[in-house]
């Protein structure tokens, strides 16, 4: 059961994930205060016995099982819990937890590497196949998020933005034949590659101390440029352009680009990046929207209208 | 012969764009000085004799033919007018003294339909075909420059920049299925509509007072309204989005949009616009630049890299 | 008796604006959550019967009759509504529920006309009379509003400010014989026009969608460009120095001008916009404050002195 | 003869003011380049003979008569110098020299005391005529300049601007009548009287030392308080809002305000003070264009029409 | 006992600040709704009776005797006052409402007047001893705050400062000899001077009109200027320098500077006042960061790391 | 012979920094228009035989031996130059083309040590060792510049502003215990050590392809980053804190900051920089000025007073 669905008066049992764990001081001593969530929402929770204990046992834990009485309080509806444990590998589906990845791994890289395939520069190509065969790194790939909150916020969700961009690429080169296709196309499949450390956690994600002290654009050029040094020959001005790519697709120093783009293929990664970026999350506030107009949205400081 | 192949000592006869003309006082009375174009580069010319009488005929000509000799004046080449007139039309090949299009009217206008064709939606259809058979704006639209300086700032540039638009549009609606690809292409084509009188002259362009005091976006949108307006049964929130987006279409107030994007197909519209200008921009750059660096962009603040 | 003379503990007979009206699932059923006003202040009161039915009764209507017990819940007052029913006209004084105009329309439209008979300029004189005589558009200029929030927020505040606007761009000619006077009036009376569109409602403004996705400056400019082409004769210039005005009546791009101020009339205009706005506001601002500074005013970041 | 009336091939005679002096080492010894100017222009000259015991006998001096050739080097016409000495007091008109002021002292005296005269506050009125009384502060604020540029930067600009932006806020005050017009026309009078101690010279300008470190709003702002100072029982509010008023009336900290407008008249001041500057730069921009357009100007950062 | 040491359930008795008073009307009368603080926090509190008259009595009224029950109200613990009435001079310890200063007010006296003696310079040296001999200013400049809430908002906060920052500025000269060590240490010690009057109140501390009206900076230059005046034969460009420190040390206009630093002194007067403001900026919040990364702070739109 | 003591007229023998190089086509052949430089300042001159050959020869040639005849042409000196040939390592003093390192190398290399012997945190001491003992690195650390234009614009200007920052860093921590010194005086040191790729060449600097693509931030993160990995148990968040403090020293992101100052030390280099940056280049701008205020200084969009 989902918690959208829970009924005030109900009780019941449900895996979910655990986003916040709080002692709180009582009048009679102590209580847990708990945000569980799942796809389809967050619930406020209480634990009243065993408080400390239980924070110990918890810290850290991502998913929960918990069995607890729906009720209401100050017009919220809370969740006094009954019984909470750490949820085992295997015992829920993490897909009812967090919005899934469109395409299951298999796919994801079964796409990845058809898009290698078709990069005719032996250098990107090789560049591409190392990190492909480098199992920790793209597996990484393969499955963190490429946002916190704003857009691609899920699991497997930079996989999908990178491959999404990488394919529009290949689009617009159609309409450009001035466009270097194959670094293009190598730019957008690595532009977010910093952001496999970025975030810490499997299903509830914050920012790691290197996410926030180094940053990702940094830590993805870093990785970037040592694998291209460890492939022989690789051209020395073609290199400096994919580096330049990553280090500048946020598209002004004000938000957040190392350097300034001064090659075509930058110029156009900037855009696209916006574009598929804006779109998956104009696609999330459409989910939550319901009417002909959105409630407003502080980063875009505006109202949407899908009428 | 092009102006980049004048050689000095020699005495030349062309036909060239009389770009800016001056009267001066001097010593011993008044002398016209001239700066005269094709589409090789400019040159500067002086005529010392009947200045005043020529000042009066020459107000207002696009097109002189000239016959002078070339030498240096504190160096840099100078034309020493012997004989100039206007020219006849027929005479010269506009395609000489300016970057023409890329394809004849009639390829144009043949494109066009073609992409007017590819648009299921029936009002969006009706709206572009209004337009092209208004002969007076239609012939406009597909001769008259997009920009005077930094992009598409030649013959036919509106038609050239606003169908590689739409070509682009539909290319990236193939990765977007939730985007509304007729209302898309028919924003690409019409978003910089208002240009057909933003600008003044044929060969030499110059704003027009009502592009200044109103400015293109503002034109565009009032033609597209009155059009809407006569077309019945025109859905009205389908021609409150198609407005928006030409009035949003250059993303930020700042940078003169007049209303922020609010709907998918108005963000997506901005930053294909954004693409398609700097690209054109950069390619004349590219073509000017002799090293692997640029020269210092000033509209961009930075060098471009072409090694 | 007004909101802000409701006595906990006293059951209340009276006209309210339905400003707001949502319904809540809650324990045993639903209820409806509203907030009513009125001109003194907003109270939240709450339906426990028959929320479904009456929230479809309600809908879309401004101004309901209502009995109730007023109490007290979590340190607010809040009403608990005991009757509902849609108001008729007639039953109730809309000044009770909004800050009434001023003057009365009649005298309003006498103002107008004043205004109007003293322009010299037959064209200018032409398009005021224009407007005078469509009743629909005149009598939406006599009573909505110029602002939904901080200034001119009230029936007929469009016609409040547009006419002290004028009365000011009179007084200031005055001092500069430079400015065109028929001009700089006609500017300060048209230079909101857009407004008549840009909210919905009688007594509980919203935007409609155009306001939004077109704005009300594009939609006061293509009002005053079709009624000037209905002119005969009307010079071309004076039509382009018109609308230029209202479109760069904000002054600044990143302000929502659409183009900036390039002749005298359009940069006063902006400057006594601003006066006349910001005085309404700091008045409203004022009946508020209890001591000498304000409190802390977010639209113009800062306190407020009336010491 | 003014300098727009020199011809070439003529000996003139001619008292002009000294703009720019400098010492240049040449290959035969030393010349004085020099730009002298009047009202109608600036001109080039150069002296060829004794330059440095000339160099050290102009130092500071602003006027000078010069007997010399004008003649053309590099196009742009020159004077060369033949006899060149200070000029005296009394010798000539310096009217010729710098746009005059439209008044005579005498009459902006009578002005500013008519002003005083209709000031009813008790206090602001001694305040002002503290100021009258002082001859060495009143005589520079009847005859400096109030711009070194942009506007009034002519003899008695100071005067001119304070006392017509005081009749534009006393005719202001008539639509308004919660403004304090003794305090704003007061505010108008007072709120650039630091710029008598911000220039110096007295035909030609440049900046003080104490202009440039300390800048005229706290100069004007402690001259006020110090005069407060000496005026028995003056309210300390209304010393603090007077003194608000000129450290606020250039509107937003980044265009140089001191603290942000926090009462009615300091908005009022600021935007009053925007218009008067604006006016009289326009108006010297409008005399300059010789067509319906003025060249480009650079502090507005956009071309203005007077069609 | 501090306020983070109330248990629920306990009844206190304690002398607290009055931060803030207010009376609430309720069902069955009014009661006074109070924040109440010390050192370790701030702590809500209600008086049932005679609410009224004691509104009357602490009006102004920054320290108060309580005795109360501890109790908690929705999550929060709130102190239901039994007693309470204003607490005398001399029976509290302000160190424990406040944090203290950390050096005793003779010992703050002997640090400056240390710097005094150290400054070679004769007229800053009188400068400053004018000051030290002031004793109603001397004894604000060592007991005032030097802020409201960001940086050194405690008692003697300005002293602090201002000698943590001229023992800085004394440590920098060492490394460059082109510095004037005697100016940038009186600059550093006079920079914020104004804020003397800035704020009102001695404990609880609140602007003054002067301080928003005005702004401390312009305070304090006035002052500095007016001693200035009383002393014999001070260079006038020494002085122009100094009060140019102190117009200029905020460093931008749009930060509050009055004029931008224009000499060495002031460009370097202003990073080390960033570097003094924002290290006890960041202590302050370290103390409350229970983690390695602080919560999100407000004025540095960031998060910091304490790892 | 110094630039600025040539005299017009006479024959000279020089070596010189050959800073630009065009080959000019002329009437009767073409011509080399040459930029040559020393400490003293730039001239520029004219080979006229020989052109196209003597290009070939000189391209990336920094030092030239020149023989030619000082002239004068319109106004400005110009050399026509008689022999021209690349200069021979050996046979002039560098320090008479570039402003000379304050010491000598060796003594930079010393004062380097000294710096890292008061290191204690062993691992930030073998982080710099390792620097120092990669000879080709560390010969570049000590004689790169560390800008191109505006301060430390010499040979070892990246190890003279790179050692009075750590030098100054040292001074600061004595006023704030809470600094981590060596963190501090490290991160001083290695801040800019991108630099050493930055540029190209040895007496004439310009910007690498990396320089730009990359930028010197990102370039000396990455050294960084790589060293710390060869140095076992060097603690990550020391590593990471440093990492931040080089990306983070610009302060600001609109800066060129890759990240914001998250931590003390990283806020405190950042104003050190500044001070350390803007002393050397007020500087060079005091020693050019040749009266108490400097001329109009872009960078600082002022003028300076030294006065």
């Amino acid at each position: 059961m989902m918690i959208k669905d829970f009924v005030i008066g109900e009780r019941i049992t449900a895996y979910l994930l655990l986003k916040e764990i709080e002692l709180k001081i009582w009048d009679n001593g102590t209580r847990l205060s708990l945000v569980l969530g799942d796809r389809s929402g967050n619930i406020e929770a209480v634990v009243w016995n065993e408080a400390e204990a239980l924070k110990a046992e918890l810290e850290r834990i991502e998913v929960v099982k918990v069995q607890g009485l729906v009720g209401s309080y100050r017009n919220k509806t809370q969740l006094t819990v009954e019984k909470i444990r750490p949820a085992k590998e295997g015992e829920y589906d993490p897909a009812d937890l967090k919005r899934a990845p469109l395409k299951p791994p298999d796919e994801l890289r079964a796409d990845f590497m058809a898009l290698v395939d078709s990069i005719q520069n032996p250098h990107l190509g090789s560049l591409l196949r190392l990190i492909a065969e480098d199992e920790e790194m793209f597996s990484k790939f393969l499955s963190r998020p490429a946002g916190k909150k704003f857009h691609h916020d899920f699991i497997a969700g930079l996989a999908d933005h990178s491959l999404s961009l990488a394919r529009l690429a290949d689009l617009v080169c159609r309409n450009y034949p001035d466009l270097d296709r194959d670094l293009l196309v190598t730019g957008a499949l690595l532009h977010d590659l910093g952001k496999i450390s970025e975030f810490e956690g499997h299903l509830v994600f914050d920012y790691s101390d290197a996410g926030r002290l180094i940053g990702h654009i940094t830590m993805g050029d870093h990785i970037v440029a040592n694998l291209i040094g460890r492939i022989e020959d690789f051209p020395e001005t073609l290199g400096l352009k994919l580096r330049h790519m990553i280090l500048s697709h946020h598209g002004e120093l004000a938000k957040g680009a190392v350097v300034k783009p001064k090659i075509r293929e930058a110029f156009v990664l900037n855009y696209l990046d916006e574009i598929d970026s804006k779109l998956d999350a104009i696609n999330k506030i459409a989910e939550k929207a319901d009417s002909k107009w959105s409630e407003y949205i502080k980063p875009l400081e505006d109202f949407l209208f899908f009428g």
